[in-house]
């Protein structure tokens, strides 16, 4: 049991809130006994810290109430914490979920699950928020864990994969229905919440495809990619 | 120009970051152009402030920075605001969307977002998260004036509305494709983040579907609620 706060490893551990350590170290903490169940199962979890006597978990390290809340910054005790890193295996499947400049942190997690949801098991990033953030990690649900990463433009990655058809979508746009005979490797492309897609991914697109709505200006990202990845799936 | 904080209508408007005031006066506080604009479209602003010399709007008060300060609790100046009323009208629409115990600001925003970009114009809610929460206002992007709110559980709504059909969404349903048959008035029913449809609305449902994932236990409520009612739209 580790019950002083002035423990080297919860130093370490505390650090971790701020972002330029978490970038230093490629770590982060977890709450929550399903998304630390689910790093693990992905083999990114490295430890486990409970407050509890017993734990789902056999390798849990026990620490005091008062080492967790050090350890967290939070006002409350999180029964268990997990520090994870994340993959970033470069892989490139066929179906790629690219996002461009995703800045709100719900959106992003959103974007997360239901890319895994609909087996677009690749997600491309060009400036994108903080994955790490606990915003985004939360809404992910854990399906961050079972996700590739690459760090890209759209520019860069239609150069290196050419043979990926490229999906934009937009306020304005064709009916998605133009999307039923596409087969093959493909990226859907979303852009920021605000400006949309930048100019110059827009000229890259095979298809530039919108969903019909009325009474908005446009829907919330995270819900146009999802229906998007939902009606291309297969 | 009102410069004083205490004024009586700067305090009655700061007032109005209480829930509790909020419920009393029925009326709350927007921010932004964009929502202030769909507020005025709607009939459903009562009054606007601002700091700055000149507004879209031609019939803003000015105020000074200090007392901005003061009516919205923020530590930045906002630019504008506007004093709103929700419209109760109790319509009930062809394509209503029943939202049992939604707590989440951001689901609730999005829901309300996409049923008015879907065409689903009244919204039923049994014990919802607050629809004045300034997170709530800030995620329907000004949709939520263009709607008919209706307060009742999903039993009464469905003796008292029997002509709609009523279509429940979990995680382990029918496939989708089987509302390809469905025509007339219907409420797509989703419950809450957590516990999901309470047993009593799953045993009124003429339908229980799910939409097909992978490697996830569900989709975040309000892409599921969003990819339905696209699905249904016609």
């Amino acid at each position: 049991m580790i019950s002083s706060v002035d423990n080297p490893t919860v130093k370490a551990i505390a650090k971790l809130r701020q972002k330029k350590y978490r970038d230093k170290e490629k770590k982060f903490v977890v709450e929550g006994e399903h998304i630390i169940e689910a790093a693990r199962e992905a083999g990114c979890l490295e430890a486990i810290y409970t407050v509890l006597d017993a734990t789902p978990f056999d390798n849990a390290t026990r620490v005091s109430h008062h080492v967790m809340k050090k350890m967290t910054g939070a006002k409350h005790v999180a029964p268990m914490i997990g520090v994870c890193q994340l993959r970033f295996d470069d892989l490139v499947h066929d179906r790629v979920l690219l996002l461009e400049h995703i800045q709100d942190p719900g959106n992003m997690g959103t974007l997360l699950r239901s890319a895994l949801a609909f087996g677009f098991k690749t997600v491309v990033l060009d400036r994108a928020v903080d994955l790490t953030n606990p915003k985004v990690i939360r809404a992910t649900q854990g399906a961050l864990f079972a996700l590739s990463f690459v760090f890209m433009d759209a520019a860069s990655f239609n150069d290196a994969y050419s043979d990926h058809t490229l999906i934009a979508t937009l306020p304005k746009g064709d009916p998605i229905d133009t999307l039923k005979t596409v087969r093959g490797p493909l990226a859907l492309m979303l852009g920021n919440e605000g400006s949309g897609l930048s100019e110059s991914t827009l000229n890259r697109a095979d298809y530039t495809v919108s969903i019909p709505t009325e009474g908005v200006e446009s829907l919330n990202v995270g819900v146009a990619g999802s229906i998007l990845m939902h009606y291309v799936r297969h």
